[in-house]
């Protein structure tokens, strides 16, 4: 029965309860019912997010595990870049009649999803199943700040502030490219930049951190690439100069560039999916923030005006707006 | 342009904004940032529905309002089967390239939706959009006790309870099997149906009347119909014994049976998509539920065995698994 799909609803929520635990103090009443039931604290974050099939993951080169592990990554990331922890998450899954979503593979999947709740001790608090043409989910987590109860925003910074970033710049980006060129044989290639792509790590300790040094303005994650995201970092009017040398962007990047005959630094700033925290702070605090956060580097300055330099030269480059019909 | 979709996420957000506020109380900070950040109670409930084009809704039958409605009123009645009342949602949006989705399109969909919002007073603090092969929504909604803080779940009533029920029973599905005959037409046949269908009314003012009385055990929305959803409110090892007569039934549920060459009384049982409020309640309580609730009816008695009957007869159609495989 393994090799079938899961025959019926409750079949489905079987598995379900198999990867995840149906009680948990966040729960005052588990899956089930109408509704969870939470115990809360008075101060959260929340945020929901779609993981579709061929817009946010293929399953030519995700493994089952990959997809459950990203979908829900990418949704504790949010919570980081607030510079809270999570607590729990709900889930809609959207499932095609496909004879290959058996129950090994569905095993696999929530085993992924599953063990990166467990790592953050976030229990899944129920949803929804539905039919539909693709495989889809859409998460919604939710998080709470830390002990200072300090929450991270954006338009937070001054000009001169520091920018940082906690995590490789661009990393997932070489990643993508090389498996939409490759498919799984990219694995061999350029295995960091595919696993920074298949397998986002939430930098939920790195956002703690940060929220707990006063010198720091403000976060959020890096989602769609530096050159998209920095203007959300800083706000309206202002801009970014960064400094970046190829030395400091991860060898998988420069080799994939390298490969494909393009400059890595433009490839870098482009980024996308890297899930990295980028955050700006008094530039007195940088030591501190070095001192306490060892893997966050200093990536440029707070500009007083609009648009990026990148090592002094105008980047205007401005990424991919998923959105937006190309015509 | 109001002829052309939205060009872009930006015009998107912006027609967003047009028709839902950016501020509330329940949000510390509102729409924009990685997440929404909220002042909550400590009790809280939380659900997430999907709603997705052509399996929970069509275009054809549906206008962009109907749409928008449904989508949120669904996820409310969860709320509402709880016996509490909604603070705010979020929503993930997965949107089509497809030209008909034009700016008016959204505008009416997006009011619709801010209009029954704004009813409840919720905010929506965000969510995700996302390009997909076909229209879907996931929402997810939250909301706490009333002033008493009791909460209503299922599987605490005992044999010789009393079952009622707030609403009509099986309208909803005559309008959708109407609406699924006869497209638009089917209105001027059954409007009552039809409108229960594309229109359900969340029912937050009876489930928190409910909670507020003591003889009330536990209470559910029905979406699936009685034939599935009795069980669920029993729990395991109880059944319903339903008193039901035809006179009790909507007329446009007769009407559409009648046209069909049904009997009504089991297409009421089967429903499906009501979104009435089931509780069950101490026999001695009824007529205080009655008094203070006037459009709940008694339907029938808790059963100490599994199964379902009415008017003394054994009943024994299921509904309809809308997960299973129909091979």
């Amino acid at each position: 029965m393994i090799h079938r799909p899961p025959a019926s609803e409750e079949d489905f929520l079987n598995l379900i309860d198999r990867h995840f635990a149906t009680a948990h103090p966040h729960m005052r009443l588990g899956r089930g019912d109408d509704c969870v039931r939470l115990a809360c604290p008075q101060d959260m974050v929340l945020s929901t997010d779609l993981f579709l099939e061929d817009v946010h993951f293929r399953r030519s080169y995700f493994s089952p595990a990959d997809i459950g592990h990203k979908a829900l990554a990418v949704n504790i990331s949010d919570i980081a870049g607030m510079g809270c922890r999570p607590l729990g998450f709900s889930l809609g899954l959207v499932i095609p009649d496909d004879p290959t979503l058996t129950t090994a593979f569905w095993n696999d999947l929530l085993g992924g999803m599953g063990a990166l709740a467990h790592t953050h001790d976030i229990p899944l608090t129920g949803g929804d199943l539905s039919r539909g043409p693709y495989l889809g989910f859409s998460v919604t987590v939710w998080g709470t700040p830390g002990p200072t109860g300090r929450v991270l925003t954006r338009n937070t910074c001054r000009p001169g502030d520091a920018i940082l970033a906690c995590g490789p710049i661009g990393l997932a980006r070489a990643g993508l490219f090389a498996l939409e060129e490759l498919g799984p044989e990219a694995i061999a290639l350029v295995p960091h930049a595919i696993r920074a792509h298949l397998r986002p790590t939430p930098r939920v300790a790195d956002g703690l951190a940060l929220a707990d040094i006063p010198g720091v303005h403000g976060a959020m994650d890096l989602s769609d690439g530096l050159a998209r995201d920095l203007a959300r970092l800083t706000g309206p009017g202002l801009g970014a100069d960064l400094t970046l040398t190829e030395s400091a962007l991860h060898p998988d990047l420069i080799a994939h560039c390298t490969r494909t005959g393009q400059p890595a630094l433009p490839f870098a700033v482009l980024g996308g999916e890297d899930y990295a925290l980028i955050a700006t702070a008094a530039p007195d605090s940088v030591p501190d923030i070095l001192a306490r956060i060892p893997q966050a580097t200093r990536i440029g300055t707070v500009a007083a005006t609009p648009g990026i330099t990148v090592n002094g030269q105008p980047f205007d480059h401005t990424g991919f707006d998923h959105f937006a019909t190309h015509e």
